[in-house]
């Protein structure tokens, strides 16, 4: 089966088509000769995933899917979110990114957070959302060099490592993404 | 199998209860003995959908989902969207409502509008939305006596007749509850 994965983002590429069976053809956006930004201009997380999804669907008319993810931090009120890739600034930057989220928790014990990924899945004329959210919390650093995005200061519950310090396997079967990824399979039937 | 619809309103619990085949058992929240108002502050359908179901899950630790129900005018920017049930104020009513929106759209010709249903689904550590879209226009006024909400000036992209002028049956096969109903039952394998 042939399936769109909206995304020109690598990292997310990597990890989903890690967890894909081999009766699945993965394609990206550049497989399928799009080079367009689609925007993410709303402010939530589901709608961002459909806005993604539904680009592909209008413009390709194939069957597709799309992830939006976001951090959210509890004693900021759900924040970064649906801003989490450009937390700091309008460019996306890791590095920068951490080191606001750091510095906003710096004099607070409340370390919870979770992360949450909505894949938005359109199939002929049907819409479905699958959602997974890994609870955990923010290190007071950086640890481990794997992973991208916030992965470094994010410890999941049920795991003394942070994502940064887990192979990609290894973090799929904590994670947000392969949650979300895992139900989309099943709904598929592989 | 025994699930919960995460609602007070006889109106929905009807058209749901209509379709659900005879192995399900559905209990609203009255059943489960919940007479809570779940509050519904998210700023979108998706967002509404997820709070009920969550609340029940929360509270009740139970299988459930919950439905969020908005009418998407294209000329209004999609509005009233996640505010239709109080577009005219802030309580229910759907004389007043109608009677907002037909004031909205008396000097423009554009009358495309569509029904949006998510329905949030929550069982054991998943939780998938359903999403129904239905397309059609805004009548001149208001026809038929069957339905709730703005069936009697929402006429289905298919159809000459408004939801006001269909039975239960003939408006679920095209409405955005139905589709998103059935998505969720063929995903429960019945």
């Amino acid at each position: 089966m042939k399936l769109i994965f909206a995304t020109h983002n690598k990292n997310k590429l990597l990890e989903i088509a890690a967890m894909m069976p081999s009766n699945f053809e993965l394609l990206s956006l550049d497989d399928i000769g799009c080079n367009e930004d689609i925007p993410e201009t709303s402010n939530t997380i589901e709608g961002n995933a459909i806005l993604k999804a539904d680009y592909v669907k209008q413009h390709y008319n194939l069957d597709c899917f799309a992830d939006d993810t976001g951090l959210e931090v509890e004693i900021l009120n759900g924040e970064p979110g649906v801003h989490s890739a450009r937390y700091a600034g309008n460019r996306k930057n890791d590095e920068a990114n951490i080191s606001k989220l750091l510095d906003e928790l710096k004099a607070t014990r409340n370390r919870k957070a979770q992360f949450k990924t909505v894949i938005a899945l359109n199939l002929q004329d049907h819409q479905i959302l699958f959602i997974g959210i890994c609870t955990g919390k923010i290190t007071r650093g950086p640890r481990g060099t794997f992973g991208f995005g916030y992965d470094s200061v994010f410890q999941p519950d049920g795991s003394d490592k942070t994502f940064g310090e887990m192979t990609l396997e290894e973090k799929s079967t904590f994670s947000h993404r392969g949650k979300a990824l895992r139900d989309l399979l099943d709904y598929l039937g592989s």
